[in-house]
């Protein structure tokens, strides 16, 4: 327990990146993304599945060079554009991986395909929203690393169903609650920093709740994941967390659903 | 063989809905897209995984849905992000489908997440191409069926060094040259005929040629995961062509192609 909390507190300093936002976080995001899918493939080789790393490397390359160019051009309005060829590419190339079917599996092709859109495209929205609406990027880390604390605190204190016994068996339907009602309520204190006293406060409160509930499906995606694959955890980086992965299963599907709320938001008051 | 060419030319009027484009085209690549998906995971239960149908079809619903309503809207622009949305979304939901872990394997929800991606999206392209640049369309159809028959004939006249023994026995080097030929010379008539003789036609060429390349792919790709389920062919709807899967395999891979040289096309002149 001491070794995870000096960890985490080691870990504080990377809030600056998300202050400065911007080539800081992509380079941070560039980070997780690479480690990301190491450790996933790794994952995999524990039950005998091969995933091409060679493959995974030159797409995530790819996917923040396409991003880079697109900001330092006048082309930003094509990048989703580039994102969809992406995701079409990166399936593509993992399935003629699996031409060799002498040597490889159906699994090796499609464990690569996997790994570059749950992990790469998935954390890919870290920048994504940067570039959108740089602030709800703390909603992200708030309500992910919120839900954590407070379901850890509130599972110790009250927790007594138990949530998913085969998936993680520590975790308990109250604390599950206690989750996503923190995640709630450190949204709505940063709304409170953010925007002052309003009605406002309680769309923060809502998107942290859910947010937070996200965070924990997330969590358990990557439980189950790892219950296949016979691990515990996904590495070591991170001393007492696990590796990259381990860390941020949450924020990989929160990512994505925060970047959704931003979408609809913006559809909504039509400046899309 | 005779079963074959009947059952070809009554796939002709088909065309039709090609030259309609619009919502007749929708609604047919709508069907290829729920027949393809149910060939494809009945392939994989051959191999004992088990995707889930209620999931491909729910996920297929909402991608036509959601086109349908950017279309009758005034959001087309937004159609992007929500398809973005929709592969995250696709790619979440299969996962969460992993989760009861006793009951199903990692394979059956990843199954489900490529299915989705690999066939529906896919082969939602077609609608993609129709609503950016309609005449495109043909390029598609033209260059893999194109490649398909030039690559059979020149086969069977010259066909001697294998293409690829372990995935399509039968398939031969120089027949493949005759097809990604045959596909170009096919797209050069079709030019000719919309645009008139000049030096567009070298285009035409050059882009059916490479299209005829791309629909070979899709052809070894189809054909891998057939060997490795251990079927012949995916289904049996269409008598001597086997399933819409085993019909369409190329055109699954032409389709994003051609879309993206679309917009390769549009970004070069500034019209994005």
């Amino acid at each position: 327990m001491k070794t995870r909390i000096i960890a985490g507190l080691c870990m504080l300093p990377l809030l600056l990146f998300l202050y400065w936002g911007g080539w800081p976080l992509l380079i941070i995001t560039a980070a997780i993304c690479y480690i990301g899918v190491t450790e996933f493939y790794n994952g995999w080789e524990a039950i005998d599945v091969h995933p091409s790393k060679p493959i995974a490397y030159v797409m995530t390359t790819l996917l923040f060079i396409m991003h880079a160019v697109c900001e330092l051009t006048e082309i930003q309005e094509a990048e989703n554009y580039f994102l969809l060829i992406w995701v079409v590419l990166s399936i593509a190339v993992s399935l003629i991986y699996g031409w060799k079917i002498n040597e490889r599996g159906t699994y090796d092709a499609v464990a690569t395909a996997i790994g570059l859109i749950y992990v790469v495209f998935f954390a890919f929205h870290i920048v994504l929203i940067d570039c959108t609406l740089h602030n709800m990027i703390w909603i992200v880390i708030i309500a992910s690393f919120g839900s954590d604390i407070m379901a850890y605190f509130t599972g110790m204190l009250l927790g007594k169903h138990k949530l998913a016994p085969n998936l993680s068996p520590k975790k308990t339907i109250e604390g599950a609650v206690g989750g996503v009602v923190g995640a709630g309520l450190f949204c709505l204190v940063f709304g409170l920093i953010v925007d002052g006293p309003g009605m406002g406060l309680l769309l923060y409160f809502v998107l942290g709740a859910v947010t937070g509930a996200v965070s924990q499906c997330g969590d358990l995606t990557a439980s189950a994941f790892k219950r296949k694959m016979g691990i515990k955890d996904y590495g070591n980086l991170i001393p007492g967390h696990g590796g990259i992965m381990d860390r941020f299963d949450s924020v990989i599907f929160t990512a994505p659903f925060v970047y959704m709320c931003i979408v609809a938001l913006m559809i909504m008051i039509g400046s899309m």
